[in-house]
């Protein structure tokens, strides 16, 4: 708190502006918003809540925020971008598995025949997963995902995964943390897939990074203790499973929540049902030039449920096309 | 970072005195600790991680320290306090149950008759926390809580439970923050059992609260959505299953870790394996005057092969009588 004074403090010293709303690092906030409601609005509930004095004023333990990952903080298609790591995985582990040339959905997918594959359903995913997700130690599959996201680009825009992060929800994140909030990730993704570099994207640390998750087995390996990645599963991080891993992780009822599909309702349900001023807000992608254009029909991240709840409830909805002024962070 | 490092400055020019190892409170640091071995081996320990462009040193995402609740933070004698939770909550719900009455072990237990109840083994143990640890909403069951850790007493010490605190512990707590360390417990105890009170009690907050946990499920009641304590383990954040919640809650390796039962024989042997400076506690029960006197023959926190390592590995053990000024916080 007394840091975070300070902080302010200096803002307003150095640089003769007030603190309230401005980034520590003296960048202009939500530089790529443009200037329509969704901004206001965003602005407008910052200011509320962190008034000191104020009937709406939030203490900073209590500014907790959650951000859907895919589809929110970066792109999600033509498919989750976990999926192509998983697809990538099976090609790089299988000269060590001859026998994948013969078995389903292995053959399908290293024939490049994705409707094979998918022909296997959800049992033959399961089977893609366990094989590329488990198995191996906790540090072995976080290095497998670091060199991944280090390299490997998206087949739709030729930019790699980790450079199509969103622009202006980063400065939404530098924006909040300013502010005072907590950031924390609550994705469908798998918790171990996003920790390696969500540091480093998104400032957020792995203790604040909440996601689907698999069971976790500790043994002794020659001496050393290591926790091996168990093929079952612990937590599905998605729809009703948000607010079960947001009171697991967090053990606190978030003040405001960002989504972008019908797998972040319960949790902007969770986070608006919560007593005092709460902020919920939905990306809607409507820009097929600079992004992608999907919601209702859409078979990765369908916005349809949520979107008419948030014209009901009066939830934010961003129109990308309209109130972003920049997409990716590469731009 | 900055307002840390401005905390510390401000300690230099108001206090004269240099900024390292000192709380932002201007508290003298570890005040009720002696001035014997395991004081010089935490400050030594501090000093060396802390100290920029030392190789030795760790940024301050990566200081994370791990705390056992249960005799490392508080008193666990006679029973488990959790235990007298327990048994206070099927008193006060006896009345909306009256088949209790013939029913065991809650017979027995509401004849104050404890052998009757302990003769149901792990079975009749685990109806006990069923019915008083599930079957309401998280929010019912954390106001249970906090009404009842306001004024139960210990039968022992005629103390209330949260004045148990150990406050050597709590000093040491505020300097590891002091020095940038994000402080958690990791204890077997349940998370929904601590946290309605360990932000206050140990300035450690809910999300940094890592314990055994029972399965959730979300639903909507009258149009609110809540979400249901099921009578289903999640995790048993005990032994093997330390380093396991640690991993799930954490994401990252602690690099001190602090203990004082066989219990948590696995988090610190995790915690050692790490590259880099690593340092490893362990409360050793030695003061039957001011406190408790037990170790390897003790059925509640038993000290055996965690002591045997700890000489082995050279890790810290404090003995209570001769390193601890003051036992609890209360005193």
């Amino acid at each position: 708190m007394l840091g975070r004074r300070l902080v302010a403090l200096g803002s307003v010293l150095v640089l003769g502006i007030p603190a309230v709303g401005i980034p520590a690092a003296g960048a202009p906030a939500l530089g790529s918003w443009n200037d329509t409601a969704p901004k206001s609005a965003i602005v407008a509930f910052v200011e509320r809540v962190t008034k000191q004095g104020s009937t709406d004023f939030v203490p900073v333990p209590e500014r907790i925020a959650v951000f859907d990952n895919d589809g929110t903080l970066w792109a999600e298609q033509p498919v989750y971008f976990q999926f192509a790591f998983m697809v990538d995985r099976v090609k790089a582990l299988a000269p060590e598995h001859p026998e994948w040339k013969s078995r389903e959905p292995f053959a399908s997918l290293l024939k490049g025949d994705m409707k094979g594959v998918l022909a296997g359903g959800e049992k033959g995913l399961m089977e893609l997963m366990a094989a590329t997700h488990s198995g191996m130690t906790t540090e072995e599959f976080g290095r497998s995902v670091s060199d991944w996201i280090a390299t490997a680009k998206n087949p739709k825009t030729g930019r790699r995964y980790i450079d199509m992060t969103y622009q202006p929800m980063r400065e939404l994140l530098d924006y909040l943390r300013a502010n005072g909030f907590k950031t924390f990730i609550v994705s469908g993704g798998g918790i171990e897939f996003m920790r390696p570099w969500a540091e480093k994207t998104y400032g957020i640390p792995p203790e604040q990074v909440v996601g689907s998750s698999g069971k976790l087995k500790f043994e002794m390996r020659d001496g050393k203790p290591v926790l091996i990645k168990l093929p079952e599963i612990n937590l599905v991080d998605d729809k009703e499973g948000k607010p079960v891993g947001i009171q697991t992780h967090i053990g606190r009822r978030p003040i405001t929540a960002f989504g972008n599909s019908d797998g972040d309702l319960q949790m902007l349900q969770w986070t608006a049902a919560g007593s005092g001023p709460r902020f919920c807000l939905i990306v809607h992608h409507t820009d097929a030039e600079r992004e992608f254009a999907y919601d209702r029909q859409s078979h990765i991240g369908r916005l349809d449920q949520a979107l008419d709840e948030a014209q009901e409830r009066g939830w934010t909805v961003v129109d990308m096309k309209r109130d972003w002024k920049r997409v990716y962070s590469s731009d």
